[in-house]
């Protein structure tokens, strides 16, 4: 993991809606030397990819880069390997996952993505870069064929979104209580509670935390640990 | 299916906090004449299954009847085939099915509740009585050895703890946008949302909302549409 760039954002919207705008400085230094991303639509349900692909298309245009959706060719794997970086967009982890597996796209990310070709990833693009999907907050709407091993371009988990807040009255679990259980089942892994607007800037052993909040760390018979806005976290994530 | 008595509540806590009791009377009718109720508790997580079964057991007490947890004994599904009547408890849909399928209790549950035994499901007890569990709303802390097939007591997909609300200025998908994308990818579901406080009273092909709420009926290419309580909904549920 020594080469790995990753960019890896709670979610895509400012509190205004913008698309990518949030992490737009983030995101040029990034992609800086960059000309063709190779993105991956497969998160997107009920959105055509191409629509998908044309979005996030405007939303890096002026950072110069051409984005040309994996989907459009006929050999999507071999897309991901010629290009220059790789964007992987939020929807549906479970229909992200199963669709990278299936295609054969899962082995070429992260082939890449582990020799230091850029990886931006967003909501269930992040998540999708840990071990397992198992920290997502989406519903199984597909099974992924390979179970739930993901690209494991971290050895931590990402939980996107994450809040503390839920509606009045909700007898459902909070989040806090979902990650103790996920910590219950899998008492080795640390898991990374990232609130919107904030994300993880990764640069082989660097992990640092940007955005405007403290995130969460997780980690099994220990308190939650509040982790600040631009500290250095590669130890106390993989160490 | 001709045989099947079932119980389905989305939740198990009325607005108070008091266990099992907003379905007091239902419980009464359903398990008269039983004397032996098996427990599954493996749906719960960070919570002994030995004081899960016991508050269960103190829940049903008026009732007259002996709860048996069936993770006390060397042999679980014999303790299901034993038993009178099923209760299978909330938690974790995802650790509930796993342990479901590693123990063998998935088929002698199947088998019995088929044959007409009794079966009592609260939250992720009433998601795994559906074809899968797709329509949990749980985190997948666990991945099921054999995949997301439950027990297929009925032939639609139930969401517990159905709900509109959100929190304000949260930007993952609401309750109705994740169950449309579960439509889209697997189009020829029905899915029910349950809301707190109500459940579905099976018995052979006839199926009965009870509670005070309305649930929502989730088709693809269809509007969304109001099921309201004392409803006879075997014809439009599984017709």
């Amino acid at each position: 993991m020594a080469d790995r760039r990753l960019l890896l954002l709670s979610n895509s919207r400012d509190p205004e809606g913008r698309y990518l705008q949030h992490c737009r400085d983030a995101l040029a230094a990034h992609l800086a030397g960059v000309r063709d991303v190779a993105f991956v639509p497969y998160a997107g349900v009920g959105i055509a990819w191409d629509d998908y692909t044309a979005k996030v298309r405007d939303a890096l245009a002026p950072l110069g880069v051409q984005v040309r959706g994996v989907h459009a060719g006929d050999d999507p794997a071999a897309a991901v390997r010629a290009a220059d970086a790789i964007a992987v967009g939020g929807g549906n982890t479970f229909h992200l996952l199963a669709t990278l597996q299936r295609t054969g796209v899962l082995d070429a990310v992260r082939e890449r993505a582990l020799a230091g070709v850029p990886y931006v990833g967003w909501s269930a693009g992040s998540v999708v870069a840990c071990p397992t999907l198992g920290t997502t907050n989406d519903m199984p709407i597909v099974q992924p064929p390979q179970g739930f091993s993901a690209l494991g371009l971290v050895r931590f988990q990402i939980n996107a979104h994450f809040t503390d807040a839920h509606p009045p009255g909700f007898q459902g679990e909070t989040r806090r209580e979902r990650l103790a259980e996920y910590l219950v089942a899998n008492a080795h892994a640390r898991v990374v509670g990232l609130p919107e607007g904030d994300w993880l800037d990764v640069r082989g052993a660097r992990i640092t935390l940007r955005g405007a909040h403290p995130a969460v760390l997780f980690r099994a018979g220990a308190e939650a640990e509040e982790l600040r806005p631009d500290a250095e976290l590669g130890a106390v994530l993989e160490g």
